[in-house]
């Protein structure tokens, strides 16, 4: 059983900070490097999530891991409430429709876990309901691996109690984050704890696992999604097609 | 085990083809009269898929049953060979985008099964991977099914071989006809044994089930399709919404 309380959202104590930021900075240039090859060769392709309580850092993992890219091969998705239309299908409609082509570095900055999070940790679905549709994620998440080659990388964003108090604050205080902040977001803090019985289903059931992010220091955060995907992507048999005359 | 070759493609002796043709009449009325409660309502929806061999009367089905509906109301996608971008995709990623709003008919002319059946058929993709589409096409209905109140209704039109031949042959003899005619299905009406062994598995495999109609007498076709459909329509809860003020 998954204890989110037990892991922690800080770095361990013995790693260096500077030495890490080196890491990082090297990961995302390798990033960019193979990206350049997965565009050429169109077969894989890419489907990175992620999810994490408000102010955990989402926005900031996709600017920064991601800046060396070529941005003809990424998309950045971010999911908010569902449209009319969106409410007129089932939940995976709207995602299935931005899952990555071939070549493609697809990103989702919240997404189909959002309507096993907020809905079930507010209860406008039963719990049952929730637990069908975690059973219809797996299979739509295995489907995108079996049959386009989509290699799926899902961060959960691990932010303490603590730290998105500190990080809200922030958006109060410092006049480049007004834009950010939302009243909203200190009503959904009230639901802590069961977001976190919520987020500790989802880790549990997930047939294709998650990352688990330490995040209170957002250094450490872009260290461990830089170094997941650039191992993701060394394992692709990754090259450049052939002259075809 | 389903053996198709041991299923009539033509109606029962014993029915009167007046009397049924009546009775499609009045089913297809009442198709139209419960479809502007369901466009009202905007809870439920159908999806209706028709497959079956070149020339077993799809278009003609759809052009029948659902004369008397509001056009608003029904959308019908036919499913042709796969565009680049839909190639760069999973199988289910062009039919996902395609499944019915609440308050909406979809009609698919062919479908998602053509992935397992065509594509099969010619080795495109192994056997294996041929089941592992059928699993992920029982998950993907049902999600349909248990997250948006999708009602799916699918018809295996059933022709015979020696049918076949007579109806292709026509394509060649009628002026109003030449438009349909296709030299390939002249080629593809070679792999038969293929093809049923195909579907057979489909129809096996199916969690949702198929109805098998006969189609080889075209208005034993609308009369199948129209009771099942309208049969389906009754038992939802359908009823115009209350004024609410």
């Amino acid at each position: 059983m998954i204890k989110l309380s037990k892991i922690p959202t800080r770095p361990p104590k013995d790693v260096d900070k500077k030495t890490l930021q080196e890491q990082t900075k090297k990961n995302c240039k390798e990033i960019a490097k193979l990206q350049a090859v997965m565009i050429a060769q169109s077969k894989y392709n890419l489907l990175v999530v992620f999810q994490g309580m408000d102010a955990s850092g989402k926005d900031g993992a996709v600017k920064n891991v991601f800046k060396y890219c070529n941005p003809s091969g990424i998309k950045v998705k971010g999911f908010k409430k569902p449209t009319d239309e969106e409410f007129g299908h089932d939940f995976l409609w709207r995602i299935h429709k931005n899952a990555p082509q071939k070549g493609m570095i697809q990103i989702f900055v919240r997404s189909h876990y959002e309507d096993v999070l907020i809905q079930r940790v507010h209860k406008w679905i039963s719990e049952e309901h929730a637990i069908k549709r975690i059973n219809a994620i797996n299979a739509f998440e295995e489907l995108l691996e079996f049959d386009n080659n989509t290699i799926i990388l899902k961060f959960y964003l691990h932010l303490s109690f603590e730290q998105q108090a500190i990080e809200l604050q922030q958006r109060l205080d410092d006049p480049t984050k007004y834009w950010k902040h939302n009243p909203g977001d200190w009503e959904e803090r009230k639901h802590w704890d069961e977001y976190m019985r919520c987020y500790e289903d989802v880790l549990e059931r997930s047939s294709i696992p998650w990352k688990i992010t330490p995040v209170d220091e957002r250094w450490y955060r872009d260290y461990v999604v830089s170094t997941t995907i650039v191992e993701a992507m060394r394992k692709l048999d990754l090259q450049y097609p052939k002259l075809e005359i």
